[in-house]
């Protein structure tokens, strides 16, 4: 499978796809709502606080569980489970593992954030290739964590991407061998999924929303809270649609960093299925050379 | 003892002494920002910078050590000990024990926030049956961790209630062996208290609240800032009706989570007499059926 | 060398010192700007969520790696390290040593945040006598810190100071031994430096700031972040000047906490070089008694 540079070339079946995926993200939403979803959360110090905000906000129920003794009975009641690698602990580690086997024998949905994945933190990348081996429902990063998680060799240092996710989306369709969906975002973000014969892209958000730290973790938070409650899919549009939605609501009302993030969480609150019609932007870019 | 369930059976007797109490509250306040107390606190990661920024908006001053290696000398000095079990390492589970053993030898006030008390989680159950050996003087949590605590069977997941708090305070009583003084925070909260014949319940607040994450946990830092400068029981309604008071005064200025976080943190720090006058909301329930 | 109480007494050669070291910073800031240097923190749990924030809005690109396993590693392609020993975990101390070393070997510059040091917190004190003999570029505290660093026997509890900054600078000189530059923040700043035969006092910020938790630690990292980018003492100057003007504009926006800190990463975000200039107070005091 290739995909066309060309993002525009749409036809009137997709765009009538994208208007049915419009519908679903918004029955994911309604759905969030209404059941809250128990998401156990197993992340970095630094977006603890944040990510569990972040799903409050958006209507889950997060539980930042993430000891090796608790791992397995609550792994089993979870609706859902986030694991992110970003500042791992030994302890955190164990529990990665112990919660991930967990939930694939429940048959649990679960998202893995390979954070900093790359030949200068190994030891995340070991526990990453071994949390491959458990199959994650969805796998979410920024472009050089997933180009290189998809077997390329980029020069990526530190935890910020120095690639473009419109750059890596054709590389990535190698990991679904491993998980059902994979997101790559960035100033558009990119979804493959095995189930699907192209890539849906969604546009929106603000530029500042990398200039907060800790966003792309609470967004992999989110995929979680939404795969408790719709398919792997709908789930990970679902939650880019609703950061993206509030991202670029939040940058009409505040410009700079501090009061930027104050809306956002506002608007994660706030979303309805009236904004969310108003705002989104998916679009659905299929292979046109086959 | 009994309570009666209608909560506005209220005799000029017990107004008088709200009005005392409120008279006692101020004093509290006014205690904490001359004093500005050395608070201890083992908390949580979702928590940490939270607690240490209320505290500091309320008028206290937080230290957050936690290591095994430190708890002695630390307990030692600290004007008040705050224990939250919400996400613990190993580490944090032995600095727990040194800690409120220190304290309880110092005769130091301590509260113990049991975050996640229940079935799922036995590891820091186990831990929360061991801290009550050494009585703290204060217990807190939500409906459902204090009704389990008490020796409720309830279905319990996660950290979030799934009951409401004048549902659970009857029940709370048999705690008043192991502390002082409970408290259980809901729509509003309620303190049983050994040396009261009765319970208190505290209006205000906003349902915004369990919306942002770690004000549960914040809350018991600052009942232990309070029991720094003053006795169990003022300190433990000082606390709840400061942060009653700052909520129900965000909420009129911020109506979504992120401003109104904002705005909560404001009204902690601009608190004042006038302020807990004109807004607090304080009820004294005596059993009329004796 | 001895200080003058006096900090007006200030010549001509003086303030073009002064102005020269003004244009130093604006070009310190540019730098920060266009090279985003990556900044390796390992700081305690309170500050890992703020200090990323802060860099992020300052320019730099943080991460949080602070883990012994990983720590070589990525210090040796870190543009600068910053260690804050606030909430050690024993991991992280291992990590501290290893990427002290580490930086110290490939002369890439370091901040050590001695965050308690003294006698009530033993562990982390032994860890910062270790870690000063890897000699530091930079050491940064408050008063009470910087104080009983340079071997004063001060009654300071807790992690907040209780002296003044102004009170302790001449005696941090003797860690001059240690360090190519020695920063005191407090009311307002004051710097030593090696190459310096005086000390440069900042002007600024707010009352507000130290009612914000974690300010100090993020001005750790921001202080390796300029460090990455200019020499020490530019380094220690600029980074003390962003976040004066930035502090002394916020507190004009808004006079309580929540707020504050809101404007506060809002102008860490939007500084310029007009407002450096426009808002800068960077006194220049020498020794006249020589």
């Amino acid at each position: 499978m290739n995909y066309p540079a060309n993002f525009n070339q749409e036809t009137d079946e997709l765009l009538s796809q994208t208007g049915t995926l419009l519908e679903k993200v918004i029955e994911a939403w309604t759905e969030l709502q209404s059941k809250q979803p128990l998401v156990q959360c197993i992340t970095n110090s630094v977006a603890s606080n944040y990510a569990a905000n972040v799903l409050l906000a958006c209507g889950a129920s997060p539980a930042m569980i993430d000891n090796p003794f608790e791992a397995r009975t609550f792994a089993e009641i979870c609706g859902a489970l986030s694991i992110n690698v970003g500042t791992p602990t030994s302890e955190q580690m164990q529990a990665m593992s112990i919660a991930a086997q967990t939930v694939t024998e429940k048959n649990t949905p679960w998202v893995l954030d390979p954070v900093g994945y790359g030949p200068f933190l190994q030891w995340r990348s070991e526990k990453v290739d071994e949390l491959l081996s458990f199959n994650p429902t969805i796998i979410r990063g920024n472009a050089s964590e997933i180009s290189i998680l998809a077997g390329n060799q980029v020069q990526s240092k530190g935890v910020d991407s120095t690639l473009e996710s419109h750059e890596v989306y054709q590389q990535a369709e190698s990991l679904l061998a491993y998980a059902e969906c994979i997101a790559i975002s960035g100033e558009s973000d990119f979804i493959l999924s095995r189930p699907l014969n192209g890539v849906i892209k969604i546009n929106g958000g603000s530029f500042l929303q990398p200039k907060i730290t800790a966003t792309g973790c609470a967004l992999g938070a989110l995929i979680a809270a939404y795969s408790a409650v719709s398919p792997p899919t709908i789930a990970t549009v679902a939650a880019h649609v609703h950061f993206a939605v509030a991202g670029k609501l939040a940058y009409k009302k505040a410009q700079s960093v501090g009061s930027f993030n104050v809306a956002f969480l506002d608007y994660l609150y706030e979303m309805n299925s009236e904004l969310l019609i108003k705002n989104a932007d998916i679009e659905f870019i299929t292979d046109d050379r086959q």
